[in-house]
């Protein structure tokens, strides 16, 4: 969802450069250890934040571990910055930045967990290119993803969940969980899941909640 | 469903055996050929054919392709072959037996279709080897389907799908569709579905049905 732009958002961005990368150039590595307090925790990344609640409370709840949210909207990117400063999230970096590049944000086989929370389903057959979980990006989270690194996807959309359950499979991704309806799983479940903004609003008026959980095998 | 006996129904079965198998010896080679009238048209199953509608529709639509219900309860295999002789379907037989043994009431990869339509889905855990996309199950199939025979299953519970998306996934056979609203899909992919008694009945609560085809990989 595009939000409506902030002035104020735009000045805090800019701001704050040891918070937020804007536009890293690809050709450049990125030296993340530099960039977090603890620079031998884990890293975590979601792509497409949003107004950032899920990123924000995964850093809260999880001090030992590092955190990258990617969000190409500068004002998307101002208010996860404002609760990364109030919250004084230490691990957790803001990048400003294509998801197609992420191959070249991260080193190879560098990350544990990749997050797709409530993408863009870009229904048109037309588009297919454009889904985040179109088999040219799946090719970028293998690449920085560990091994054993899991993938966790999570609509509302049933076209575009589908449509990824059969992308992940037919690259020859592992599952490792499913659920078409996940407000409704055993409590052990809902307990673990942390609601993004449009989750929230969505599961409330009574539309099911699908996720994926997925590994890469090995290249 | 268990349904309620009619005696007409053991009748008609017992009175029908060019129609109905009931309990085949498994050492005993089934001679498909001899049963249909057009032995050489290409075999499609169900397991657990319930009433019939579905197999039985898909019989009459399709003359050029031989069908086989397979159906543990008496009754139920009466109602089918009570549609059959009205219908005067001799490209259907009905099989009372366990869909465990289908591996030696068929030659192995001579199937083109196996169809699973609103399995029982054995919610308890302790149960999975029950449900009909347990592995164990997915290994007899695989035996009898030919290389690129499909298997399509179709289900109204949300637990059994993603069990089974999972249970395919891992066992490491490639997804053709998938739907997790199967009623409100294109209407070329609509006018294809054929529903059973039960579909029927949940689609009119506007319940979601889930389905999936898929194929295995050569062993």
């Amino acid at each position: 969802m595009r939000l409506r732009n902030k002035p104020w958002a735009v000045k805090l961005v800019n701001d704050h450069p040891e918070s937020v990368l804007q536009n890293p150039d690809p050709s450049k590595k990125i030296d993340w250890r530099q960039r977090f307090a603890k620079p031998d925790q884990p890293i975590s990344i979601e792509i497409g934040s949003g107004k950032g609640r899920f990123i924000t409370t995964l850093a809260k709840e999880h001090p030992e571990r590092n955190f990258v949210a990617i969000e190409l909207q500068t004002t998307a990117a101002g208010i996860i910055l404002r609760t990364k400063l109030t919250e004084q999230l230490d691990n957790l970096q803001i990048l400003r930045g294509d998801a197609l590049n992420i191959n070249y944000f991260f080193a190879p086989h560098s990350i544990d967990h990749l997050y797709l929370n409530f993408s863009d389903p870009w229904p048109k057959a037309r588009h297919e290119k454009r889904r985040l979980t179109y088999r040219a990006f799946l090719e970028r989270y293998q690449a920085v993803l560990k091994s054993a690194g899991e993938l966790e996807f999570k609509t509302d959309n049933a076209g575009l969940f589908a449509y990824s359950l059969q992308s992940f499979n037919n690259y020859g991704m592992i599952f490792d969980f499913v659920s078409v309806d996940l407000h409704h799983e055993a409590e052990e479940i809902l307990n673990k899941n942390i609601e993004t903004e449009y989750e929230h609003k969505f599961a409330e008026r009574g539309n099911p909640i699908y996720a994926v959980h997925a590994h890469f095998v090995e290249e």
